[in-house]
């Protein structure tokens, strides 16, 4: 059994106020697959790279323990590249370069190795490139979790609506829950998305913690108040592999399962954005993460006596 | 032993997107006081109307056992307006009318019935008034909390900052926070409120919760999803009530009292939204209120096993 992470492997330039890099590892894959490493040892990588993600940047992933069968390396192209810059709010941020290079015409070959699959993440990508995963795989995972952005919503609607029949739970902002539902309350959006597919939605609101509506039930999940976000590239990627990590490693599928994933998926991620790019997630351990996770406990706890 | 609320009480025109009102009562010390009642039955309340206040409007504090001597009716004169339209996002709003009336020479007369005041909340008003107010108490109360907004530190900063060296407790949204601290970070922001005089700082971020600083803690409390808002228009003032008067009613002053008084306060406010104006705050029930406060322990508990 295994959890297999569809998803961008690529390099990112990231510009902040607090400094600046170059080109690095990036994509959502990579932040996702590093996240869930902690909770589950087999982890799968769906993507492709160019010929210009050499071994040392592989390492990255095969430290953890990430299979990278499914990884394709195109000889002679180059990896997809993302550039942008923060403000100073670290909550908007404009892109400077999107270079899809090897994404443009990315086929996602499932390797046999991974039929395996029990627990399914789609990382933000094409709807098409997601429904494509899904039907390859001859048995159907367990849970399948699908990230998307608005800009799908823009350009691809139908094709998402037809993939989202398929998934159990949908990952997006705020924002985004507005737009794909058309309503303005986040309450009366849930329950219309919910009849789209997903039996689960998680609404994800930044420094404003996460919702999570299913079971007719609701979670509302702090953020942790950080001092310093010095990065927040791949905090999302990262929450989702966190989620899958966490709930592959529990193996049952419940509401409060689901709760706690949030909370170890929400930990993951505030480890995430302290540093530039993957650095915050290359070397936590299970000690660090359980003491993050009490920090979650402490910040929203309080006992009413009734 | 008493708790004292000064504050607006005033006549609200509203329009939202789901309905408009003529003229109904509103004001700071309205909101709160009848939040407060709720929790603490010597609840009074110190401000100024004209006569155009009659004896029905007063009956809406009256009947929620709200002390007025501390009501200044002016003869010939007409009490405080304002007039608003709520946006499609409840969350923005345009002031169509401001008239400020008897408001514009307010003297906060404290009768001396009011000298047993323990608990003090200085509604969102001039910060000379709120400092004269605390001047005209002879013992210190056990518990000052502070409202205010943006307004007076764009016009009034020297005069906010005098009476910030005297309270316990501030209460200010995001913005706010960030305004009064220059600080982006509400961790950073908090930590420089704190020196400025409160030991306690709230934030509110409206329909994404409150953080609780204080006592080198945080607390993250979260809003009730709600399905319709109907009218924000009090429900900060509501939360300030709700708050004072729960702690006003246990009477202890700490960390965790102050978590379970934000919870109370933001039940309130959930309650407040639900209609027009005060109707939302005039028939609750401490069973109505107990299955709210239920609603807000089953959205965010969480059990992580160690």
């Amino acid at each position: 059994m295994s959890l297999v992470i569809t998803g961008t492997v690529a390099f990112d330039a990231i510009e902040t106020p607090f400094g600046k890099t170059d080109r690095i590892v990036g994509g959502a894959a990579t932040y996702a697959g590093l996240a869930a490493s902690y909770f589950y040892d087999k982890v799968k990588i769906v993507s492709v790279v160019g010929d210009d993600f050499g071994q040392e940047e592989i390492s990255i992933l095969e430290n953890h323990g990430i299979n990278v069968d499914g990884l394709q390396i195109k000889k002679g192209e180059k990896s997809f590249f993302w550039a942008g810059k923060y403000h100073t709010d670290m909550n908007s941020r404009d892109t400077l370069a999107t270079e899809l290079n090897v994404l443009a015409d990315f086929d996602p070959l499932i390797p046999e190795s991974y039929q395996d699959c029990e627990f399914l993440l789609l990382g933000n990508l094409t709807p098409q490139i997601q429904q494509t995963t899904i039907e390859r795989l001859r048995n159907k995972p367990k849970l399948v979790v699908l990230d998307t952005m608005n800009f799908w919503m823009d350009v691809a609607l139908d094709d998402l609506k037809q993939v989202l029949t398929k998934v159990d739970v949908l990952t997006i902002n705020d924002a985004e829950a507005r737009q794909l539902s058309g309503e303005y309350s986040l309450v009366k959006a849930a329950k219309k998305i919910l009849t789209m597919g997903p039996k689960y939605l998680i609404i994800k609101k930044g420094e404003h913690g996460a919702l999570l509506f299913g079971e007719d039930q609701i979670f509302s999940a702090p953020a942790l108040p950080l001092a310093e976000v010095f990065d927040p590239t791949g905090a999302g990627d990262t929450f989702a592999g966190g989620f899958i990590g966490y709930l592959a490693k529990v193996g049952t599928i419940n509401f409060n399962n689901m709760k706690n994933a949030i909370i170890y998926g929400s930990a993951l991620a505030s480890f995430c954005v302290e540093k530039f790019g993957t650095r915050g997630l290359e070397d936590l351990s299970a000690e660090k993460i359980a003491k993050r996770v009490l920090e979650f406990v402490s910040l929203s706890s309080f006992v009413i006596e009734q």
